[in-house]
């Protein structure tokens, strides 16, 4: 099944009978996933996800498309494990963000710094807005996580307001919840994509200081 | 110019000389673009937006494509009559809804009943979505018209509230838009074509409940 031609040509192994396809050494799993991720990810970036198939992938990395096959069954597969990437390493930014600052000027600061990180994504590759569609088109389970993670750095510092006394707040989670789908217009991947960075970043402020507000009223639940 | 086999084998006029194209009888202008609007909506409701031309357009109608295009010069502004139409006629459904009810209940109306527009429109034919990222895409006018009206919308609502002694502000409309904003997550086109309409409803009633606690709160500027 291997008909890598970078392994064809290379050293050949000595107990290899002629004819024989030479087969690579075996690397790790995971380091295999990476590599396949990395280049379908290039590849849609700059060639759209439509008109990339994963034999273009397998070509572009010298790989059967069975061994592509064998680390991801479909091209969505393949969408899903590269947005949920991106979303694990957004994770990392965020977490360190404005940790030391009053809980409003942390939610500002997440929401804008996710505005942000969409709006830069879009500007680079025109592709990405394709790649989005799919994972919304296709529910992948990246959208799940990307909520979850998100809900609960807001959940977080919702409880950071209660602490410092300006946020008053019954069920943290269910607000949390909703001021998540409140920022939707700015830093859902969807929404970034459709205005200018100016005027996003305008509604952003407002729909914060909407939010902020609402978790300083005592009526909020 | 008017090749429309219909007019041709239609009663003969009188004063028409042998072998001269026979021409329908003038209709007024409005007419004629009401009826190719109501064919361009369903012929790309039912084939989709990319695979309809005006040819397809005028052929529906009998109509010579040279007429359609005196009306509408490109596909796009098709799609933008279409849209602004149906906003048009939304807007005239929402004016009275609840209008005899607090403003805390006249938003959740609000922001209800355009939600079920937008999940029934995208129920009944697939095509819609697409559509909706043709008026994205191309930046067109109706956009800024569905923001324009729902925005005043918004402001009279809160205004009510005021006069009602329930809710604070000192600059309506900036917090009207704010508002919008915070309910794109269930109002706007593209985000009711993702989600089941069970999660939509919830997500729509803790959003609401969200904005009216900010406007509640004598916070909120």
């Amino acid at each position: 099944m291997d008909q890598d031609p970078r392994a064809r040509s290379g050293a050949c192994c000595p107990n290899t009978g002629a004819g024989a396809p030479v087969r690579r050494p075996r690397r790790p799993a995971e380091e295999t996933r990476e590599e396949i991720l990395n280049t379908a990810e290039k590849l849609f970036r700059t060639h759209g996800y439509a008109s990339v198939t994963i034999a273009d992938i397998a070509a572009e990395l010298s790989m059967s498309p069975a061994n592509v096959f064998k680390h991801f069954r479909t091209k969505t597969s393949l969408v899903d494990a590269i947005a949920t990437r991106a979303i694990e390493q957004t994770l990392h930014a965020l977490k360190a963000l404005a940790s030391d600052k009053p809980a409003s000027e942390r939610l500002a600061a997440l929401a804008h710094h996710l505005m942000q990180e969409h709006l830069a994504e879009q500007k680079d590759a025109p592709f990405v807005f394709e790649m989005i569609l799919v994972t919304i088109n296709e529910e992948l389970d990246c959208g799940d996580r990307f909520r979850e993670i998100v809900v609960g750095m807001i959940a977080e510092i919702i409880h950071a307001g209660i602490r410092e006394g300006v946020y008053h707040a019954d069920d943290v989670p269910r607000l949390a919840n909703a001021s998540f789908d409140a920022l939707a217009c700015v830093i859902h991947p969807v929404m970034t994509g459709m205005e200018k960075a100016g005027i996003m970043a305008t509604r952003c402020r407002e729909v914060v200081g909407l939010i902020d507000a609402a978790l300083r009223s005592p009526l909020a639940k």
